[in-house]
């Protein structure tokens, strides 16, 4: 049992992400209601049958009406109009933090549609699967995982300690750093992988030298290679325009690499290949 | 119970491939006397008391002494200099069997060296893990994935029949093609995502911007996508030379789509990064 509990939390985006978060925290017994809010209605009665949420509200302004904590888990490039829209109807003192992929543009966006009185954390929990909607959310997703928040200047230290404890409680251990860092993790560990893979399977998907369909042939290595390939495009979408620069950098960082690679293949250079292999061995077996 | 069943099979190179064939054949009653050889002493140990092999030799004339069939599960850069060792030994009739994961080049130099009344066939079981050695064989490494025969024109087919009987026995899916469409359907699906994973733990790793180690804050997901650049880097580095150009030509094919997908996210193209994830996430999810 946390030592922090919390009377009320709107949920808005009651998906794998924030379906999961509440899941934890009635758990955790960290909260006494959750009220959930979001565009499709069969979705929101699907968590509420799963007892994922208490209530729903399809009104933005009426869901966060009295909620102490709001977490806002909408697809990032909606949450700075999400955040203009309930501005008007949160609390005094109520906590509002969110759980987008993006941090440094998307913050820099809602930062000033926060009115007074009300404290902003932004946050970002890594953690995920492939799937989405209410029926892929589970209690223990964030067990064990990293949360990383991104608190500035500005963010008010009593609202930073309760965002802090409501991760705790759903099993996450909490690390903060600058949202401009969480971008550039962000986009070498998961937002570089993921265009990797998206561009691994339309390559190999497209090969057209064979009448019949090369991918007939992928194992089980491909398949679990290629996971993360399934996810969905319109989020990864949103999460490439937001962190653009970032991204770059990191698409780049690995061609140069990439690039190396084939240099070493063509000329048949055996130690430099074995090196480039057993370099990465090594860093890969370090984080098992 | 196979139709077939065999006297005595040599498996040379007991490790994770030649390893788990002789558990699969043995379960399956498909043949009598396993004999292993292959470089290590406390690998061939290892694989007597796991009851992998019967016996083993250290010098492979006399282990193939006397064999039906000989399976050659050592590193593909090995495979034509075994072939000529064993050549003077192998009896009238023997069948002789690789598990290699590049045919065209390796066959083209193999196939000279198989003396007169022993039949060669070429094969390839589609399976694998990252790890290696006798400790990591398992019986039903195969059940259900495909092994993929190369035969040709010489090939004699009594000997193609019974080497598909084996791979049956193990529980595969005898597919025959070309090893020419064998190199490119695995560089494909299986050599260039081992380029990748390892470019990409490589890229990652190495990017400095930070002081503390960038893949301290890896996910799940991380791990899970780069699990394959874990594998045995002398083994890539020589799969990686002996299928240089049907490996480069998909590395080509990849840099295309990559070089595709930066710049659809440097101009913000909204609509082409959707529909380039969409594709993959449609192409993927069709070999779920």
């Amino acid at each position: 049992m946390s030592a922090f509990r919390v009377g009320r939390i709107t949920v808005i985006g009651v998906g794998l992400i924030g379906g999961s978060l509440a899941l934890a925290l009635k758990d955790a017994g960290f909260v006494g209601e959750v009220v959930g809010c979001g565009r499709g209605k069969p979705n929101l009665e699907t968590a509420l049958k799963l007892g994922i949420i208490d209530r729903y509200e399809r009104d933005p302004q009426k869901a966060v009406d009295g909620a102490d904590i709001v977490f806002l888990a909408t697809p990032v490039r909606s949450l700075a109009a999400m955040v203009a829209e309930i501005a008007p109807a949160l609390k005094a003192g109520a906590i509002l933090t969110d759980g987008g992929s993006v941090k440094e543009e998307v913050l820099r966006e809602i930062k000033p549609l926060v009115p007074a009185g009300v404290y902003f954390v932004g946050g970002h929990p890594i953690a995920g699967t492939e799937k989405s909607g209410a029926e892929a959310a589970f209690a223990s997703l964030y067990k064990g995982k990293r949360c990383i928040l991104t608190p500035d200047a500005q963010t008010d230290v009593d609202a930073l300690e309760i965002v802090t404890a409501m991760w705790q409680a759903a099993g996450s251990e909490v690390v903060c750093m600058s949202a401009e860092k969480h971008d550039r993790v962000l986009a070498a560990i998961s937002h570089l992988p993921h265009m990797v893979a998206y561009s691994l399977v339309n390559a190999v998907g497209s090969y057209d030298h064979y009448e019949e369909n090369i991918l007939e042939y992928s194992a089980g290595g491909f398949r679990d290679f290629t996971r993360i390939a399934s996810s969905d495009p319109s989020m990864w979408r949103d999460i490439a325009l937001a962190n653009q620069s970032a991204l770059i950098e990191m698409m780049e960082q690995f061609e140069t690499f990439f690039a190396e690679l084939k240099e070493d293949v063509r000329k048949g250079d055996t130690e430099r290949l074995f090196e480039f292999f057993a370099r990465s061995k090594q860093m890969r077996d370090a984080i098992l």
